[in-house]
């Protein structure tokens, strides 16, 4: 039950994928505001209330009608009679009719008949008199009702992310819980028989197993919940017992290694006899990550990438990334770029789309540069860790020349790109 | 017991913020790196083994000695003698002696008496005969002990935060436990009479708290754990046992409200009551923020900050930020910034050190532009969702013009930052 293996391009490797997977938000739960940082809002939230309800005061002082302090000035203050206190928290108990004034504190609701506040400094209380010293324009001092949110309009949409400012937003409107899309879970295993789990003793000729860790990570930082699996060897029977375990307990799975050509590549094989269509990409003309691998399985996706970490945490990235993205609400989010100048002359693999990892850094006339991470080979984690991002070559392209522009994908924020 | 207010310039606030907090992490905590994402390494790790441990074969072939296959090619091959089989997880079963060769997998540890690896492509086996097709150089196809992390070297450093690659490369050195900082607890609250809990009835002439969840958000965005302790009365003994309980059960305590002049702004000198040097901020010459108010009581920073939510937000992002940022040991990052053209011109109050939110566009030139966000009060909590950063105006600068180049603190990534 060989895999006949047809490589794919990248696009048409993409193509394939959005078309089998759909991905969409699995399911919509409701939880409570405190545990809504970098969820996803799930439905559109409309104000149900102004806010602020009612009209309130901007400042400590009076509340008074404004056409009664018309002409008060410095030298000529004019005289209201005293007529009771607005506290803050409470509907005002009192009115304020024609030649009056309310004491009243930021933040309590004006008064009936009051349509502006006089600011403390600019007035004199003597007995049950008023001194306002500074006359007011109608609505002087006074945040209306509505005047941040209007009742019925749509703070939110469905599909933010939900920080800090969000969830003020949310607070105001009285929400103390949301609905946000549930977070995908992907099982994440590791196979090969060189490979020892971190923490357990290395026996000579084995390595440790970094991509469980390092894609179980990645998984995460996309949104999703990862089920750590550890360590599988190339073993079909073994293999066919973890990937039924994992496809029933998470919505996705990420496997790496024994996808290449060897003998002992069991995984395309493994994945075809576990259900249908079973696998629907098997290589992909690319550099790194040609033995790419994934399948459809009873309607859950199954990637299994190449053993070595860095073409792992690659394709990751490219491939894997959006589709969590997806499953969990988020915006399908491209790769985030920057424009830079290239260090050298690079050129593609032939006939393969080739990612070359770059580190950034300021020339001295202050241009932004990539240059090229000395590649060593795909095994090598520091690779990676030494990379700020990567540049794409098309297949087609002859080379990216010294000095051209050109786009780097960036793998995390980089202090090179403020000022 | 009424507290001294005298303000504190910007500048001044910050330094007494540091010199009596003298923010570092607070303790160090072993936890599996499974649930290290997003933790701050504690010690540097160096690498107590070679990556890889041994010399590796980085492709399928045969195993040689590389003299043996000089002036091979593809009408004149050398013909070699089989030896046998190394296997990939173990330690080589057999040596390599002259004239011989080794069928070796990738990955599999290179034989004794071998140097160079013939990929199985230039290769035919027939018999017991390994005719080479190509010459290989001494080491070719071979992967070095430690050529990717060389034992004894320094990989990570205290204080970096762990990801994907930086838990990838720890993963690499066999380590299933790391040493992270302890996270700090943060207990925030809300005071105001007419403040209600998000969750509860509105009555007439209050409002919702919307300060105890953002603030508590911005805590978690902070690297901070919050203990949301939800909203409480202007009342000093109400306020006296809260505060106690939260300095007893966290690290840093965080209200708002309470602080301006008014008669109901008893935070200070309920502060003052709690323990010594207590109040250290009483205010500070900036715009909005004013009535901020800081103090040390039994070695813990309480913040009190204005009740205005925007405010709050800012003010915790400029002053309160950077204090968690130390306690969990991160690095005390100023916050991002980019160069912009401002809109318009735009004036700082008078006297005070003001910052004016903004938001990003890109004109038709392709600048980014700084675009002042309406205010409206600074109760407006759609004002902070709406704003993509802030810039700051200096106490003694007259105006920044339209036009003029200007520096834009960021909130968060901005797409106009990208190609």
């Amino acid at each position: 039950m060989k895999v006949f293996r047809k490589l794919l391009t990248f696009d048409e490797a993409q193509q394939v994928i959005q078309q089998c997977f759909k991905p969409k938000p699995l399911s919509i739960e409701e939880i409570p505001l405190l545990e809504a940082y970098n969820r996803v809002l799930a439905e559109d939230v409309t104000a149900t209330l102004n806010i602020p309800p009612f009209n309130r005061s901007t400042v400590d002082g009076y509340a008074v009608r404004a056409e009664d302090t018309f002409g008060a000035e410095e030298s000529k203050p004019v005289s209201l009679k005293f007529c009771g206190t607005v506290n803050v928290g409470e509907p005002p108990k009192i009115k304020v009719p024609c030649g009056t004034a309310a004491e009243i504190v930021t933040g309590a609701p004006i008064p009936e008949g009051a349509d502006a506040i006089v600011m403390v400094e600019h007035t004199v209380l003597k007995d049950d008199d008023v001194f306002v010293y500074n006359a007011v324009a109608k609505d002087e001092n006074v945040m209306e009702a509505g005047s941040d949110i209007q009742k019925g309009e749509t703070v939110l949409k469905a599909g933010q992310l939900l920080h800090s400012r969000e969830i003020g937003v949310l607070a105001a409107l009285g929400l103390a819980k949301v609905k946000v899309y549930a977070v995908p879970h992907v099982a994440v295993l590791s196979t090969g028989a060189e490979i020892v789990e971190p923490g357990k003793e290395l026996p000579h000729g084995r390595i440790y197993d970094i991509n469980a860790h390092s894609l179980s990570t990645a998984v995460l930082e996309s949104g999703g919940d990862p089920l750590y699996m550890g360590v599988f060897p190339d073993d079909m029977a073994e293999l066919q017992k973890a990937l039924k375990h994992a496809m029933a307990s998470t919505d996705m799975v990420i496997t790496s290694g024994g996808v290449s050509a060897g003998p002992k590549d069991v995984m395309p094989q493994t994945l075809n006899s576990l259900g249908k269509p079973g696998v629907i990409v098997c290589g992909i003309s690319i550099k790194p990550g040609k033995p790419t691998t994934v399948a459809l399985i009873d309607e859950k996706p199954v990637f299994s990438l190449p053993g070595h970490p860095t073409s792992a945490l690659l394709i990751f990235h490219l491939l894997v990334r959006p589709i969590i993205q997806g499953m969990a609400g988020r915006k399908m989010e491209k790769t985030q770029k920057v424009k830079t100048f290239a260090a050298i002359r690079m050129f593609p693999a032939r006939g393969r789309r080739t990612f070359v990892m770059v580190r950034l850094k300021r020339d001295e006339s202050n241009r932004l540069i990539a240059e090229p991470v000395p590649v060593g080979l795909s095994g090598a984690i520091t690779t990676l860790a030494k990379a700020d991002g990567f540049i794409e070559i098309g297949e087609n392209q002859q080379f990216i020349d010294a000095g051209e522009e050109v786009a780097v994908h960036l793998f995390r924020r980089n202090d090179c790109l403020l000022v």
